[in-house]
């Protein structure tokens, strides 16, 4: 299955577009819970089971993972082989020249097995070319970050008026998604940016972070955002669903606090 | 010893500006050694053990770790503990916000214990400053890259004139550069932009990758990037070096390799 037909899948069986992103902090994990690499894989994979029928994805961030050193890298490669239905999008931010992007491109895609990944557009069209080249993977491009400090590079105004993250978006449209599997990461922070995106790419598929712990509008996102009958936006949610409880029961917070946000997720589309 | 002092110590102890770059391909790697995660410790330790004397640092890329999952990931934690006295600039080109950017620095400078890293600034200078905090060690800004993509989006041409490359290394000399670690990656196949760039920073680190495999011009590099009395520009060989001879005397064939590139830019620099 393409990364694509997995996200449909999920889509429609769990009548969801939630990805809920996996950023185990050992620091805020359930106290029973040891804070090594064994924790984290014990946290994140109950995380997983208790939420796999709520959700279009998950988003393993490999920071979190790095973290640990060779064992954190061992855990994500046991929680991807998971495999427990909704796809894997690898909030990893890669990207690097020749045969370094293919290097990157082989390590998510072959030895981690993930089916999507977010890239940064820094180094230009040649260095996403081999993980596109990855046809039935996804690839989601930074766009117009969650974070304030996006204002620095990605609001610079170019000569034509355009502000850097709109060429990006229209690179992407144009240039880099000639496999239609390229996608946008824009921050839910950012609403009108979110809004001017869409509007210049109708069609592609959009991963939304930074509703829950960063305060973006849920409402605001997916009525900037949908795309009509597909809505075709992500909306990512990580702490406000893995830390909603830090006692034994954890995962059924995480249940619940999933739940809630999915079913906010839909009212809002229903509402766009 | 800081990252700045330990690079010095280097820098005279060798009387080299000569940054060996660590991208054991198992498919390029000399036929006697495996070409798993075991054999690309031989491959680099042998590397690192044989132009240690001859070398300002080595800068290991991550990628090529990762490619070989979790064994990968411990090889490359091995060699920087090999400490072979130069010091370690991480090639991860990483950055991501807030508590994941705080997890990445702490892989990078903690748990792998690298003394400087290269960072991409799209995401801003708040996604910078988690690794910028650690004033021990060196944080290298992608600033014009070497690669033909580059242009994409480092190449635009803001409303103020600039282009976007030459607002980053603005950015990173009046706003990232705090505590003097920040340096920047410029390409050395672009000497026009190396010159403006140091045009503008006169005094900053610039480490400049790109001779040797990627035909980038030595001497017109070390003209454009060369800071006075004190270089301050790390030029960086990969390739060139690393396949120089594919036989079981791949490392003394290094070690020619190493030393030539050494005296060729120690030449360019006299001669700048």
């Amino acid at each position: 299955m393409t990364f694509h037909e997995s996200l449909d899948a999920a889509v429609r069986r769990n009548q969801s577009w939630l990805c809920v992103g996996l950023d185990p902090d050992p620091n805020r994990m359930p106290d029973h819970l040891p804070t090594d690499a064994e924790g984290v894989y014990a946290f994140c994979a109950a995380i997983m089971d208790a939420t796999a029928d709520l959700v279009c994805a998950f988003k393993p961030n490999v920071a979190f993972f790095e973290a640990l050193g060779a064992a954190g890298w061992s855990t994500l490669e046991r929680l991807v082989r998971l495999r427990p239905g909704p796809p894997i999008i690898l909030d990893a931010k890669r990207s690097d020249i020749g045969a370094t992007a293919e290097a990157y491109a082989r390590a998510v895609f072959t030895t981690l097995g993930a089916d999507a990944v977010t890239l940064n557009p820094y180094l230009g069209g040649d260095a996403l070319e081999p993980f596109l080249r990855h046809a039935d993977r996804g690839c989601f491009i930074l766009c117009k970050t969650s974070n304030p400090g996006s204002r620095d590079l990605q609001d610079a105004r170019l000569a034509d008026g355009r502000p850097l993250y709109l060429a990006v978006a229209e690179m992407a449209r144009d240039c880099w998604n000639t496999r239609g599997n390229a996608g946008l990461v824009v921050g839910a922070t950012h609403p009108a940016a979110l809004a001017e995106i869409r509007r210049a790419c109708p069609d592609m598929l959009i991963l939304a972070p930074g509703v829950g712990a960063q305060g973006g509008d849920l409402e605001a996102t997916v009525r900037a955002a949908a795309a009509g009958a597909e809505p075709q936006v992500i909306v990512n949610v990580s702490r406000a669903v893995l830390y909603a409880e830090r006692g034994v029961n954890f995962a059924a917070a995480a249940r619940t606090a999933a739940r809630q946000w999915r079913d906010a997720i839909n009212a809002a589309l229903r509402a766009a």
